[in-house]
C-alpha cells in the first residue's frame, strides 16, 4: 500500500454524487428510502486490498456520508431509511483489515474520525430530521458492520441460525471496536456491561433470540418473513417519525439539489465561492477566510430560500467549509494551525440567521441549521490548532461568530490598521440567536456556555449584549475574545502565537485541545471522540496491535500475534 | 535508570510511616495540620535522578498518600490541612523529568494513575471528611506542582513578582499536564478555555493578580503578610468545614493508629490477615481471596469499633485490599487477570456494614466507608481483567458484593461441588444497603446503577430483593451475575474464560475495560482517568515525546526536540 502522505499520492476528494457511487445504491419510494451497501471489491480508494464481504474503506464511507446528506436535502419526503446489504448472507464485515493494517497511524485515526462523524450524522438525521434509520441486518454484521447498525434507531437481525452480530476486534485484531461500538453497546443500547464484555471477546458473535435478550438487536426475524417484516417496520418508523408531514408536492416539500461545489485546488490555495484557504507550508498554517453573504437575506423568506437552494448563502458556505475541513484534515497533515478570518457584512449574516430561525417547521431551514451544527462539530474534533483573527471588515456575528468561539484563541484588533485603512470601522463581534442554542457542541452545550462554564454571570452579561456590535475592548472585557491588541502590537502578537504553535509537539497539541475544547458534561458523542477514540489511538500505536508481530498485522497470515504481556 | 521490571529490581513497597518520611513533614496543631513538602534530592525511589526543586517521583507520592490517609484516621480533630513547601522560593517543580524521561511506558502510566488517585483522595478528604486542603503556594508551582495545588480547595499564591503557577508540560516536554491539570483548570476552577490554552503554552506561567483574575489561584498574597494570611485562611477553612465538631478529648474523637500491616510477600503468594493472593505466573493470573469477619459485629456498636481501631474487620480488610491492589499493579504487570473469591459468613459482613451505616455522625465509621469507596474506585481504574467466582462458602454480600459488581464478569456456581462437599449450602449473593449508595463509582453511580444503566425496572427488581440470599439461578435471572454454570460445566467454563483472557492483547483489554466499566455519566474524576489519561498515554508512546529525539528525552540536554509535524 502506498504511503497516503507521499507527495505524489493523489489527494482524497470528498465530493461524490449518487450517479458515481460504486458501493451503495439509494432508492426512494415515497416516505421510505433504502440504502443498500454493495461494496465493489475492486473499488478500494488506495491500491493494495480488496473490499471483500462488504468491508469498507474511506471511499465507501465517503459515499455513505454523501447519501445521508442527500437524503436530508434532496429527498425531504423520506421519513425512514432502511440500511441493508446487497450481498448474500453478509451485512458487513466492517472496516477492511488489510487496509487498516497497512495504513500509517494518522490515516487510521483520520479514517476512524470520519466514520464516527458519519455514524453520528445518521443518528442526527434520526433525531433532528425525523429520517429514522432502520438497520436491516440480513447477514452477519461484524465489527464496523455492527457499529454501523448500532448507529440506527432500530436493528433487525435475520434469524437463520448463522447470521450474527459481532465485535471481533479485540480477539482477532487486538484493537477496540472504536467506531462507537463499545460506547453505543452500553450507553445507547444498555447492554449489561458484563454481557457486553463477553460479547466483545466472542469473535463469532451472537445471533437469534439471545442477541435480542442481550439487547444487541431489537428483533430477530426468520428469513421467511424477512422482507415483509422489514417493510412493515420501515412503515411503522416512518409513521412514528416526528418529521412534519406537509403536503407532498407542495413547493416547500420539494427537495433541493446539492449541486457540485465549485472548487479550485492547488498546492497553495483552495477556493470556493465563499470560503478560501491559503496553504502556507513554510509556517505550517492555513489561512482561511469565510465570506459573508453578498446580498441581503431574501425579503420573501423561506420561499426564496427554497428557490436559491444550494446557492442560499448559509448552505453554500457550510458545504464549502465542510469540504475544506475534510480536505485539509485528510490531505494536509503538516499544516497544524488553521487561522480563521471572516470578510463581509455582519448584518447580512444575522439576517440570514434570522431567516433560518424564523422558519416555522420548514424542513430546509431545519436541515441547513443542523448541517451547520454538524460542520462546526467537525471543527471541534479536528486535531488542528484553531485561531480566529477579528479584523476590520470582518463579520464574526451569529453563525460566523461560532468560528471564533470554536477557536482555541481569538484576537480582535483594537482600533484599526492605521496604515492600511485609518478610516475603517473597527472590528466588532456580535452575539446573535444562533449563538444561544441552535448550534450546540457534541457535549450539548452551546459554545458560549462552554466558554463561560461555571460563570453564569459572565454568560448572562454577554447574552444581555446580544445584537450589539462589540468592539475589541468590550469583547475582551466580556470574555468573548482572548486578546485585543492594538495596531502597534497586533502583527507581532499574532506572529508569535502562530510561530509558537508550530514549534510545539503536534501530538501534545492534539491532546491539549481535545481536553480543553470539551470542558463540562460528556455525552455519548463526546465519549466516543474522547474516551473511546483516545484509547483506540493509544492501542493503534502499540506493538501489540500495529507492530510487525502485532495482532492487526498478523491477522490472516495464519500466524498468531506475539504480545508483550505487560498490562499498562 | 534500571528497568523497574527486571526480575531483580526491588519491588515497590507502599507501606510507610511518618517516622520514616524522607520528603514530607506532618505537623498538627489543633484543627489545623500542616503538610510540608521538602523533598530529599537524594531520596529517589530508583537510582538515576535527583529530586531537585521539590520535584517528585513515586516514592514522594507514596508518602503523601500515607499522610493524607493518616490525617483522616489518626487526626480526626483536623479540619483544615495547609499544603506548603519547605524550600525557599519554590513550591514544587512537579514530576521529576529525568525520572519520567527514563521510565518505561508502563511505569509512567502507573505512576500517573497513583498520583491521580492521591490527588482525588485529597479532594475526597475535603468533600467527604471536612478536612479541607489549602494550597499555600509559597514559590513557583510548575506542572505537577500546580496540579497538586489544583487538588486543594483554596489556592493562595505568594505575590513576590517571581512566583507563578505554570503548566509547562506542553511547551517544554511535549506531553500533557496529565495529573488532572487540564481537566481541573477548566472543569473545576472554570478558567476560560482560551485563557487556559494560553496558560498551558506559557512555560514561565502566570503569577500575581493576573493569576487571580484568570481564576488560576484564589488569591495572591504579598510576602509581608504571607504567614499571617495563610494562618487566617486556614482558620477560616477549618471554621467553615462541615466536619462534625464533637468534643475534642471524647473517646470517639480520639484518632486510631493505622498499625503496620502484617504482610507476607513472596514471588508466589501475598498474605495478610483477611486477604490472600496466589500469583500464578504461568497462567498470568492472581487468585485473590477476601475473608469475611471472623466474629460477629460488636454488639456495642461504634464504641467497640473505635476500640478495635485498625483491627475492625472492614478497615483491616480495606487496608489489605488497598495495599494488594497497589502492589500487584506496580510490581506484577504480567499477571493480567485477577480472580476474586470470598470466604466467610455473609451475615457477619452485612452486620459490619450495618454497624458502619447506622453510625450517626461518627467520624471513624465515615472514614472507613469512604476508604472502602476509594479502594473500590482504585479497582475500577485498574488495568487488569477482573473476574469474580462465587462458590459455596463465599460471602459476596453488601460491601463484599461490590467486588463482584466491580468485576468484568462473574460466575456463580449453580448447586454445589458434588465431589468436594455435596452437603454444602449453595453459593449466594446478597444485596445490602452498602450496594445502594455509600460506595459510588467515580462516575457518581453505584455499581448496581451502572450495571442496570437504562434498565430501571431491572434495578428496581434487584433492589426489591435486598437482604435475600440469592442463589445462582435467581442471581443470573436478575442480572446480578454473568453466568451460573453448574458443577459439570464450572471448571471448564471458568478455565476457558481465564485462558482466553490471557490470550488477548493486554492493551486492547485495558481499552475495553476502561470503556465498559464507565458506562453512563462522566465526572471530573472519570474525565481525568478517561479522556485526559487516555490522551496522555497515547502521547507517552509517541516519538515526539518519548523517542530519542522527542521533547521529553531531549529536555535539559540543550538540544531542541525534533518533531514529526503531522497532526494526528
Amino acid at each position: 500500500m502506498p504511503d497516503q502522505y507521499s507527495p505524489d499520492a493523489p489527494r482524497v476528494d470528498f465530493r461524490v454524487h449518487p450517479s458515481r457511487y460504486r458501493h451503495w445504491r439509494l432508492a426512494c419510494d415515497g416516505p421510505i428510502a433504502t440504502l443498500t451497501m454493495d461494496v465493489d471489491e475492486q473499488g478500494g480508494l488506495v491500491p493494495g486490498y480488496e473490499l471483500k464481504l462488504n468491508s469498507y474503506d474511506l471511499g465507501v464511507d465517503i459515499e455513505l456520508y454523501d447519501a445521508v446528506q442527500r437524503l436530508r436535502f434532496t429527498h425531504p419526503e423520506v421519513r425512514a431509511v432502511v440500511l441493508t446489504s446487497g450481498k448474500e448472507r453478509v451485512f458487513s464485515a466492517g472496516a477492511n483489515i488489510r487496509m487498516l493494517a497497512s495504513s500509517p497511524h494518522p490515516w487510521k485515526v483520520n479514517f476512524c474520525k470520519f466514520t464516527n462523524e458519519t455514524r453520528n450524522g445518521i443518528e442526527d438525521a434520526t433525531a433532528s430530521s425525523g429520517q429514522v434509520y432502520l438497520a436491516a441486518v440480513n447477514g452477519t454484521a461484524s465489527g464496523g458492520g455492527y457499529e454501523l447498525a448500532l448507529a440506527c434507531e432500530h436493528i433487525m437481525l435475520i434469524d437463520d441460525r448463522s447470521s450474527a452480530v459481532a465485535l471481533p476486534e479485540l480477539p482477532l485484531l487486538g484493537v477496540l471496536p472504536g467506531t462507537g461500538g463499545l460506547t453505543r453497546v452500553t450507553d445507547k443500547r444498555h447492554v449489561r456491561r458484563d454481557l457486553a464484555d463477553y460479547f466483545a471477546t466472542k469473535s463469532e458473535g451472537i445471533g437469534g433470540q439471545k442477541a435480542v435478550q442481550w439487547r444487541l438487536v431489537d428483533e430477530a426475524v426468520p428469513r421467511a418473513s424477512w422482507q415483509e417484516t422489514v417493510a412493515e417496520r420501515a412503515a411503522e418508523l416512518a409513521g412514528r417519525s416526528r418529521r412534519p408531514a406537509g403536503a407532498v408536492g407542495e413547493t416547500s416539500r420539494v427537495g433541493i439539489e446539492l449541486t457540485p461545489l465549485t472548487k479550485t485546488r492547488t498546492d497553495a490555495e483552495i477556493f470556493y465561492s465563499y470560503v478560501t484557504a491559503r496553504l502556507d507550508r513554510e509556517r505550517g498554517v492555513v489561512e482561511i477566510a469565510v465570506h459573508g453573504p453578498e446580498t441581503d437575506a431574501p425579503g420573501d423568506g423561506v420561499t426564496a430560500m427554497h428557490e436559491q437552494g444550494a446557492d442560499f448563502w448559509t448552505l453554500a458556505m457550510t458545504r464549502e467549509l465542510d469540504d475544506l475541513i475534510l480536505d485539509l484534515r485528510t490531505n494536509e497533515l503538516e499544516l497544524g494551525t488553521w487561522v480563521f478570518r471572516t470578510r463581509g457584512n455582519a448584518d447580512r449574516v444575522l439576517a440570514h440567521d434570522r431567516l433560518l430561525l424564523d422558519r416555522g417547521d420548514d424542513w430546509l431551514a431545519n436541515e441547513i441549521i443542523h448541517y451547520l451544527k454538524r460542520t462546526l462539530k467537525r471543527l471541534d474534533v479536528t486535531s488542528r490548532s484553531i485561531l480566529a483573527l477579528i479584523e476590520p471588515g470582518s463579520c464574526f456575528a451569529g453563525s460566523l461568530l461560532e468560528l471564533a468561539l470554536a477557536a482555541d484563541r481569538s484576537y480582535q484588533l483594537s482600533g484599526v490598521f492605521e496604515e492600511e485603512d485609518p478610516d475603517a470601522e473597527p472590528a466588532a463581534v456580535t452575539v446573535g440567536p444562533m449563538n444561544r442554542g441552535p448550534l450546540p457542541m457534541g457535549n450539548g452545550l452551546t459554545r458560549l456556555q462552554a466558554r463561560y462554564l461555571g460563570d453564569d454571570q459572565g454568560l448572562a452579561e454577554v447574552e444581555k449584549r446580544a445584537g450589539e456590535k462589540l468592539r475589541a475592548e468590550d469583547a475582551e472585557r466580556l470574555g468573548l475574545v482572548t486578546f485585543a491588541p492594538d495596531d502597534i502590537d497586533w502583527e507581532e502578537e499574532v506572529r508569535i502565537a502562530i510561530e509558537e504553535r508550530a514549534s510545539f509537539s503536534p501530538d501534545a497539541l492534539s491532546g491539549l485541545e481535545a481536553n480543553y475544547r470539551f470542558a463540562g458534561p460528556e455525552t455519548l458523542e463526546t465519549k466516543i471522540f474522547g474516551r473511546l477514540t483516545a484509547w483506540q489511538n493509544w492501542i493503534f500505536t502499540r506493538p501489540n496491535a500495529a507492530g510487525p508481530d502485532g495482532a492487526l498485522r498478523r491477522y490472516g497470515t495464519g500466524q498468531r500475534a506475539e504480545f508483550d504481556r505487560k498490562r499498562v
